[in-house]
């Protein structure tokens, strides 16, 4: 490589280590190896433009790996994104827009919040699925609006976890061949060399899942990682792993080990480090007039290509003004204005199962929502998240379902990377009990605060025969927990409705816990259903003794009660709660309205009781697991029925 | 193969369609498909006895794919285990032995949970490295009472779920050469066909993990079959992995198709199937006496098995006295009565991180509690969880110390596989952050109810620079909501001795949230630690104003601010409740006590409040998510302060 090449790439290999060096913690051994890498996509190779980071057709960069964030901050910084050397220098601080991982929102240019291993790799699989259906549904010839890669830069950890086979699996199956990976194969994890525990052949398992892999032997051989992305990109139909064999810590005393993986290295070996590759050692932060000005060619190169493109969007949108418009759409994510009306009301005739009103939802939507895409992991079935008039995306890419697999968390973690790329709102399906097998990427998107969405079925014990290992217990109670994360648990059709809407409102990532079972329908006018679920909790039926307060298929038992209580002379409120997220952002003044302090309240609800005591002073749930049986036994023998409501009601109220 | 053959498999058939058809619900797909692998292992090649199902040298059996529950109970039915055809009869009603899944402990001869895929592929493969790491350091010339196999039959769903992935690439590494999977390969998930979402080349990704790689064409075909399992054993260094081409639902109209999956398939297709392989249609739950005659040959087989191996044993005993007790009591699950006294006291003198009183604990207690064995995912540095003195399990089996890799969800499964095993008590270990990923696994062991434990460090906001993706807050109140899952967020040292002493002596599956940073210790003797930790909550410090009720590092938070509250004239009883679990087994008299239902109550935990109302008015928590700063100034700016406390104090005693 040319002097040049080497003085930028030490450019970010000595801000990266000060950087490190400054915060005194972090992980300065993936920056030394992987800074050729980082040099030769952002300052050659990708498509990108510094001074808009949410430029429609980028490519995008995922840092797997994201403890190498002092990595990524300081290729962004000398690329020219709005990272300044004191940000560098704030790494890890409160309030910095350098924290110790990669943070979606925090930081510009950071395309995806990482550090938890695999999900990032995961992400960018669904980006590249994004791209692929939006690029099959928007370009026409010669107007290739959507057209870019996902580069991935990932460590050993990443594929060692179990995320990565789902998601590489897939991507093999789909045939992503806009998705490349590079891979930092160092030979070290933080316990010590790799095959303490990781000897698979990384190659001859790629090319299991129809990968490309190619390898490149010297990380700092810039023409043999750049002639290997060549490659990938002439590989149109699979995705591609690069093998990258770098030197953890490169230049460092301790390159090569452990040991340099995830501590500041200390003054003496810093200096050392510089010392050994020709820096300055009484410099710090210090970038070198040469490599500045090299590294302001991005910008200059980023501008040209986002003006050929907007050449390009201009043709487009006179061309295709109706297709253009719906782009725009899709980009600010954003819904054509009255697609409410599509939203289904429920008769009260007869009794359905949420689940089923879910997919009467989705495909009354479907055509006046466009964005919404996804599937199930190999239950569709079941959940009944399909698209009725669209094919299958593995077969034509412009189609809208997805058939993810059994593979729930990889699905989840997809779903996120298609909700960062934007342009579509993403959804995957399951069993809710394997919502437990999601919660990481759940956590991850929560955190991310981007609309995914994720419909659970079989919300309960309910579902009967399937036994314990199939129903939901605690799940409910736990995903209530994550925060930021909008929960619901409709009672009825009705309530599922509102709750779609809501969940397409919002713009934060939500789960609904849908019913295998029928449930009556709520009256939608007398209930004012949609208002109380966009509120929610809210009042069904008033009454002044007791307030039986519940969620999901317990309702119609609260209901129910109400009635068997009247009969004894109680007069029992019901309260529907079908969103406690929801509900907590309502004034004091109304959640008191609801649940008034004064009155004493049961909550009623098949699952985990641990949170309900913030509202009420007793609560019928399930501490236990639940028991193969059919869904009304199973109910009726763990509690769930009008006798024992009365009889709650009636010891609560004698207190 | 010969009639009898053909008879006594379709014995299997017909019993399952039977207990399924009787059932109105099941799986009938596989147990047709699958039932001569069944009969080969059942009949002819394991070594098991069926009236001792818990014999320590067995073979075991591991049906990953567990909703062919039917397979199972068919099998061990005419194998001669307690399951009767009335039990079969009774196959997913309310307190039968024959649950929709197989359920451990429910059922005479089932070896483990199963049903959410892919997680008894990972159990078995646990299961084996419990063989391989007894054997060796049991075994001796001529005396080997350890010496068994590990067989598991799973599906295309088992394959793409994750665990499976990073099970099969440690067991490739650990060499698990007796460790034999069979895989249904029939090209069909619930979906559809499997080429919706699943095409990988499974022989070369299993043959990249280093297995060997077996197929049989014809799942019919029991000479091809039996001669890949004997081919599977004579291969002593690497698992093997058979997969065996069947057809689902073989002999039925829809056999081939997923319409023969996952429901009962009626009474004209149940005819029709029994038709066409030539079984009496009029009959039900029949077994024709012949085949009966030959499964009988299986109790006399097993008898004789076990007979030598008892033989084998009473040598051992007379010649290893020591071994042997110390092998018996691990298969009892005791430890040597005195252990408890290596437990060590932590003195006040200066603060301790209790990821560090942990690994204290563990290797204080570890030449007294022989069956402790483990590891943590790539994490061993920062969690601490390394017996000291015994060497990698992976270079020498008789070596404690297990290298997981970053696999988090594997290693619980694992783990699990260990713990039904027998004869260790084993654990696993990560950031707590990621128990999220291990949440399938701690769900199914809770529900199996056996001795995992999970020991997490890094426990709250508290840790740090690494920021929200690696600070926990809702984790504790998750993994509380898990019914029998016992919890451990002990306050210091002392609390963390107890917690590991209890979590020996339960039986039951636990986890602990242990502390990166210091804390101060609590006197052992001063406030009876560990009579307390005993009863899950207990009283450090009395008063009368208010309660601080509290666990894990806020525990020494509460104690300074009864201290600044006592300087403002208001008396403050200070209670840790390091397990909620514990506390709640205890007696009514005996939690007023401690929390007297007439005084304020203030809750303070670096975590979600979600659970705290149950036990206090008012919570100080965290309901958002963390920040990447300095371990303490996260928890100053989020309300961790003694003015805080102060503050929330003064406004609740005045309510």
């Amino acid at each position: 490589m040319s002097e040049l090449d080497q003085l930028s790439i030490n450019a970010i290999r000595f801000l990266a280590l000060d950087t490190v060096e400054k915060a005194k913690c972090g992980h300065p051994g993936a920056p030394l190896g992987c800074a050729p890498i980082a040099y030769l996509l952002f300052h050659k190779l990708m498509k990108h433009n510094p001074s808009d980071s949410k430029w429609a057709d980028r490519d995008r960069f995922v840092l797997s790996n994201g403890h190498a964030s002092a990595l990524l901050y300081s290729v962004l910084h000398l690329s020219g994104y709005k990272v300044g050397i004191e940000d560098l220098q704030n790494f890890r601080q409160w309030h910095s827009i350098t924290p110790g991982h990669p943070e979606y929102g925090d930081t510009d240019g950071v395309e995806v919040t990482t550090g938890p291993l695999g999900q990032g790799f995961a992400m960018a699989a669904g980006m590249a699925v994004a791209e692929k259906h939006l690029a099959a549904k928007f370009n026409k010839p010669e107007l290739e609006i959507v057209d870019h890669y996902t580069y991935v830069l990932c460590g050993d950890g990443d594929l060692m976890e179990g995320v990565s086979h789902e998601a590489a699996s897939l991507a093999g199956t789909l045939g992503l061949g806009k998705l490349i990976v590079l891979y930092d194969d160092n030979l070290i994890s933080l316990d010590g060399p790799t095959d303490l525990s990781y000897t698979e052949d990384v190659k001859g398992r790629f090319e299991a899942y129809h990968w490309q892999v190619l390898r490149v032997e010297d990380g700092n051989d810039l023409a043999a990682i750049e002639a290997a992305i060549v490659a990938a990109k002439a590989e149109t139909t699979k995705p591609t792993l690069i093998a990258v064999r770098t030197v953890i810590g490169y230049g460092s005393p301790k390159a090569g080990t452990n040991k340099v993986h995830g501590e500041a290295m200390g003054p003496v070996d810093t200096a050392k480090t510089k010392e050994n590759l020709g820096w300055p050692v009484d410099k710090f932060f210090y970038v070198p007039e040469e490599a500045a000005k090299n590294w302001a060619t991005v910008a200059e190169r980023g501008k040209k290509q986002y003006q050929e493109w907007t050449a390009l969007w201009e043709k487009y949108k006179k061309s295709n003004p109706e297709l253009a418009a719906e782009f725009e759409l899709g980009q600010a994510n954003k819904i054509a204005a009255g697609w409410e009306a599509s939203v289904p009301v429920f008769l009260t005739e007869k009794p359905v199962a949420t689940r089923n009103a879910g997919q009467q939802v989705m495909n009354a939507i479907a055509g006046k929502v466009p964005s919404l895409f996804g599937g199930a992991a190999d239950l569709t079935a079941s959940t009944k998240t399909i698209f009725k008039d669209s094919p299958s995306f593995h077969i034509d890419p412009a189609g809208r379902n997805v058939f993810f697999g059994v593979r729930e968390f990889g699905m989840c973690a997809m779903v996120n990377g298609m909700a960062v790329h934007g342009g579509l709102i993403p959804f995957g399906s399951t069993f809710f009990v394997f919502s437990e097998c999601c919660r990481p990427a759940m956590r991850l998107v929560a955190l991310m605060k981007v609309q995914s969405l994720f419909i659970f079925t079989h919300d309960s014990i309910g579902l009967g025969e399937d036994g314990p290992t199939h129903q939901p217990v605690e799940q409910l109670m736990s995903l209530r927990a994550i925060p930021g994360l909008t929960d619901f648990h409709p009672a009825d059709a009705n309530e599922t409705a509102a709750a779609w809407k809501l969940a397409l409102e919002r713009k934060t990532p939500s789960f609904m816990a849908l019913s295998r079972q029928d449930l009556p329908v709520l009256d939608a006018v007398k209930y004012k259903v949609a208002e109380g679920v966009a509120k929610g909790g809210y009042v069904l039926e008033d009454g002044t003794d007791v307030v039986l307060v519940s969620a999901g298929s317990e309702v119609d038992l609260a209901m129910k009660s109400a009635v068997a209580l009247k009969a004894e002379g109680i007069s029992a409120r019901v309260v529907s709660m079908p969103s406690w997220k929801i509900f907590e952002e309502q004034s004091a003044e109304y959640k008191s309205s609801v649940l008034p302090k004064s009155t004493p309240k049961l909550a009623i609800e098949a699952g985990a009781t641990q949170g309900w005591w913030k509202y009420a002073d007793e609560v019928i749930g399930i501490d236990r697991f639940g028991a193969s049986a059919p869904g009304p036994i199973v109910m009726d023998k763990l509690g769930f029925n009008v006798a024992n409501v009365v009889a709650h009601v009636k010891k609560l109220i004698k207190k």
